[in-house]
Protein backbone atom coordinates (compact mmCIF):
# COMPACT_ATOMS: atom_id res chain seq x y z
CA UNK A 1 0.00 0.00 0.00
CA UNK A 2 1.62 3.07 -1.53
CA UNK A 3 1.21 5.88 1.05
CA UNK A 4 -0.09 9.38 -0.18
CA UNK A 5 3.30 11.48 0.11
CA UNK A 6 6.76 11.41 0.20
CA UNK A 7 8.90 12.61 3.38
CA UNK A 8 12.21 13.71 4.20
CA UNK A 9 12.32 14.48 0.78
CA UNK A 10 13.62 17.43 -1.77
CA UNK A 11 11.99 18.74 -4.55
CA UNK A 12 13.18 20.59 -6.97
CA UNK A 13 10.81 23.40 -7.69
CA UNK A 14 11.48 23.72 -11.55
CA UNK A 15 9.41 21.10 -13.25
CA UNK A 16 10.09 19.35 -16.10
CA UNK A 17 7.37 19.96 -19.21
CA UNK A 18 6.57 17.67 -21.65
CA UNK A 19 4.50 17.28 -24.82
CA UNK A 20 3.05 21.13 -24.42
CA UNK A 21 2.29 20.66 -20.94
CA UNK A 22 0.44 17.32 -21.21
CA UNK A 23 2.69 15.48 -18.85
CA UNK A 24 4.36 18.05 -16.10
CA UNK A 25 6.65 16.41 -13.54
CA UNK A 26 8.99 17.50 -10.53
CA UNK A 27 12.19 15.43 -9.18
CA UNK A 28 11.71 14.73 -6.22
CA UNK A 29 15.63 13.04 -4.02
CA UNK A 30 15.17 10.81 -1.35
CA UNK A 31 17.99 10.91 1.59
CA UNK A 32 19.57 7.47 0.28
CA UNK A 33 20.33 9.47 -3.48
CA UNK A 34 17.60 8.08 -5.44
CA UNK A 35 15.89 10.12 -7.75
CA UNK A 36 11.91 9.59 -8.67
CA UNK A 37 9.58 12.06 -10.82
CA UNK A 38 6.21 13.12 -9.58
CA UNK A 39 3.79 13.89 -12.29
CA UNK A 40 0.42 14.20 -14.30
CA UNK A 41 -0.43 13.15 -17.33
CA UNK A 42 -3.69 14.99 -19.09
CA UNK A 43 -5.97 13.39 -21.29
CA UNK A 44 -4.85 13.60 -24.69
CA UNK A 45 -6.25 12.36 -27.75
CA UNK A 46 -3.43 10.71 -29.30
CA UNK A 47 -1.89 8.37 -26.85
CA UNK A 48 2.27 9.99 -25.51
CA UNK A 49 5.50 8.04 -26.51
CA UNK A 50 8.06 7.84 -23.61
CA UNK A 51 11.57 7.35 -24.33
CA UNK A 52 13.45 5.32 -21.30
CA UNK A 53 16.46 4.94 -20.61
CA UNK A 54 17.19 3.27 -17.38
CA UNK A 55 14.35 0.67 -16.19
CA UNK A 56 11.40 2.39 -15.11
CA UNK A 57 8.40 1.66 -13.08
CA UNK A 58 5.17 3.53 -13.53
CA UNK A 59 2.95 3.84 -10.18
CA UNK A 60 -0.58 5.43 -10.84
CA UNK A 61 -1.32 7.35 -8.19
CA UNK A 62 -5.13 8.38 -9.18
CA UNK A 63 -6.74 8.25 -12.51
CA UNK A 64 -6.72 5.33 -15.26
CA UNK A 65 -4.71 5.06 -18.68
CA UNK A 66 -3.78 2.46 -21.42
CA UNK A 67 -0.24 1.56 -21.60
CA UNK A 68 1.55 0.11 -24.73
CA UNK A 69 5.08 -0.87 -23.77
CA UNK A 70 7.72 -1.12 -26.26
CA UNK A 71 6.22 -2.93 -29.71
CA UNK A 72 3.37 -5.17 -27.44
CA UNK A 73 0.45 -5.37 -29.82
CA UNK A 74 -1.89 -4.90 -27.32
CA UNK A 75 -2.62 -1.96 -24.79
CA UNK A 76 -3.13 -2.93 -21.42
CA UNK A 77 -5.44 -0.69 -18.32
CA UNK A 78 -3.82 0.43 -15.16
CA UNK A 79 -5.81 2.02 -12.21
CA UNK A 80 -4.58 4.22 -9.21
CA UNK A 81 -2.61 1.49 -7.08
CA UNK A 82 -0.94 -0.16 -10.48
CA UNK A 83 1.67 -0.39 -11.64
CA UNK A 84 3.12 -1.10 -14.99
CA UNK A 85 7.40 -1.93 -15.83
CA UNK A 86 8.92 -0.69 -19.15
CA UNK A 87 12.57 -1.84 -19.48
CA UNK A 88 15.88 0.29 -19.74
CA UNK A 89 16.13 1.63 -23.23
CA UNK A 90 12.83 0.91 -24.66
CA UNK A 91 9.47 2.81 -25.15
CA UNK A 92 6.06 2.90 -23.70
CA UNK A 93 2.73 4.84 -25.21
CA UNK A 94 0.38 5.94 -22.45
CA UNK A 95 -3.26 7.51 -23.05
CA UNK A 96 -4.86 8.86 -20.37
CA UNK A 97 -8.43 9.12 -19.85
CA UNK A 98 -8.53 11.69 -17.69
CA UNK A 99 -6.10 13.58 -14.92
CA UNK A 100 -3.57 10.82 -13.84
CA UNK A 101 -1.06 11.43 -11.41
CA UNK A 102 1.60 9.07 -11.19
CA UNK A 103 5.20 8.48 -9.68
CA UNK A 104 7.84 7.36 -11.69
CA UNK A 105 10.70 5.12 -10.39
CA UNK A 106 14.08 4.76 -12.29
CA UNK A 107 15.19 1.43 -11.19
CA UNK A 108 18.23 1.90 -12.56
CA UNK B 1 18.02 34.38 -3.59
CA UNK B 2 15.44 31.56 -3.61
CA UNK B 3 16.87 27.90 -3.37
CA UNK B 4 16.53 26.02 -6.82
CA UNK B 5 14.44 23.32 -4.36
CA UNK B 6 13.29 22.76 -1.24
CA UNK B 7 14.83 20.06 1.20
CA UNK B 8 13.60 18.00 4.37
CA UNK B 9 9.92 18.80 3.04
CA UNK B 10 6.69 16.59 2.44
CA UNK B 11 4.93 16.15 -0.99
CA UNK B 12 1.82 15.02 -1.35
CA UNK B 13 1.40 12.84 -4.53
CA UNK B 14 -1.76 13.67 -5.90
CA UNK B 15 -1.97 16.92 -7.57
CA UNK B 16 -4.82 19.94 -7.85
CA UNK B 17 -5.57 20.59 -10.97
CA UNK B 18 -7.21 23.65 -12.36
CA UNK B 19 -8.86 24.76 -15.38
CA UNK B 20 -8.09 21.31 -17.14
CA UNK B 21 -4.86 21.58 -16.58
CA UNK B 22 -3.66 25.05 -17.57
CA UNK B 23 -2.51 25.07 -13.47
CA UNK B 24 -0.79 21.88 -11.61
CA UNK B 25 0.24 22.10 -8.32
CA UNK B 26 1.75 19.78 -5.20
CA UNK B 27 1.38 20.54 -1.78
CA UNK B 28 4.53 20.96 0.16
CA UNK B 29 4.46 20.82 3.73
CA UNK B 30 7.68 21.78 5.74
CA UNK B 31 8.88 20.74 9.04
CA UNK B 32 7.33 23.73 11.17
CA UNK B 33 3.71 22.79 9.66
CA UNK B 34 3.89 25.20 6.88
CA UNK B 35 2.17 24.58 3.83
CA UNK B 36 3.64 25.70 0.08
CA UNK B 37 1.94 24.67 -3.20
CA UNK B 38 4.45 24.55 -5.69
CA UNK B 39 3.08 24.81 -9.29
CA UNK B 40 3.13 25.36 -12.95
CA UNK B 41 1.01 27.62 -15.26
CA UNK B 42 0.58 27.15 -19.04
CA UNK B 43 0.23 29.43 -21.63
CA UNK B 44 -3.55 30.18 -22.41
CA UNK B 45 -5.37 32.58 -24.97
CA UNK B 46 -7.28 34.08 -21.58
CA UNK B 47 -6.31 34.90 -18.51
CA UNK B 48 -6.77 32.33 -15.17
CA UNK B 49 -8.64 33.78 -12.38
CA UNK B 50 -7.97 33.03 -9.14
CA UNK B 51 -9.80 33.91 -5.53
CA UNK B 52 -7.56 33.92 -2.54
CA UNK B 53 -9.10 32.91 0.98
CA UNK B 54 -5.69 33.60 3.31
CA UNK B 55 -2.98 36.11 1.38
CA UNK B 56 -0.78 34.28 -0.65
CA UNK B 57 2.85 35.89 -1.76
CA UNK B 58 3.06 33.98 -5.46
CA UNK B 59 6.88 33.64 -6.23
CA UNK B 60 7.94 33.47 -9.98
CA UNK B 61 10.68 30.50 -10.48
CA UNK B 62 10.82 30.26 -13.64
CA UNK B 63 9.29 32.07 -16.97
CA UNK B 64 7.39 35.13 -17.00
CA UNK B 65 3.17 36.37 -16.67
CA UNK B 66 1.26 39.34 -16.83
CA UNK B 67 -0.88 39.70 -13.63
CA UNK B 68 -3.82 41.89 -12.39
CA UNK B 69 -4.51 41.81 -8.69
CA UNK B 70 -8.39 42.51 -7.68
CA UNK B 71 -9.84 45.17 -9.50
CA UNK B 72 -6.75 47.13 -10.51
CA UNK B 73 -6.74 48.58 -14.08
CA UNK B 74 -3.32 47.78 -15.01
CA UNK B 75 -1.31 44.23 -15.57
CA UNK B 76 1.75 44.16 -13.98
CA UNK B 77 4.65 41.72 -15.38
CA UNK B 78 6.49 39.17 -13.68
CA UNK B 79 9.57 36.85 -14.10
CA UNK B 80 11.38 34.65 -12.82
CA UNK B 81 13.04 35.70 -9.38
CA UNK B 82 9.65 38.18 -8.71
CA UNK B 83 7.26 37.76 -6.72
CA UNK B 84 3.81 39.38 -6.34
CA UNK B 85 1.46 39.74 -2.98
CA UNK B 86 -2.45 39.14 -3.31
CA UNK B 87 -4.51 40.25 0.14
CA UNK B 88 -6.39 37.37 1.57
CA UNK B 89 -10.23 37.23 0.12
CA UNK B 90 -9.41 38.89 -2.51
CA UNK B 91 -8.34 37.20 -6.48
CA UNK B 92 -5.84 37.49 -9.25
CA UNK B 93 -6.09 37.40 -13.12
CA UNK B 94 -2.67 35.76 -14.49
CA UNK B 95 -1.56 35.00 -18.15
CA UNK B 96 1.70 32.91 -18.72
CA UNK B 97 3.52 34.06 -21.74
CA UNK B 98 5.24 30.63 -21.21
CA UNK B 99 5.49 27.74 -18.95
CA UNK B 100 5.87 29.33 -15.76
CA UNK B 101 6.81 27.48 -12.62
CA UNK B 102 6.16 28.98 -9.41
CA UNK B 103 5.88 28.84 -5.33
CA UNK B 104 2.67 30.08 -3.75
CA UNK B 105 3.46 30.92 -0.44
CA UNK B 106 0.11 31.04 1.88
CA UNK B 107 1.02 33.88 4.32
CA UNK B 108 -2.47 33.21 6.61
Amino acid sequence: MSSVQFDHVTVIKKSNVYFGGACISHTVQFEDGTKKTLGVILPTEQPLTFETHVPERMEIISGECRVKIADSAESELFRAGQSFYVPGNSMFHIEADEVLDYVCHLEG
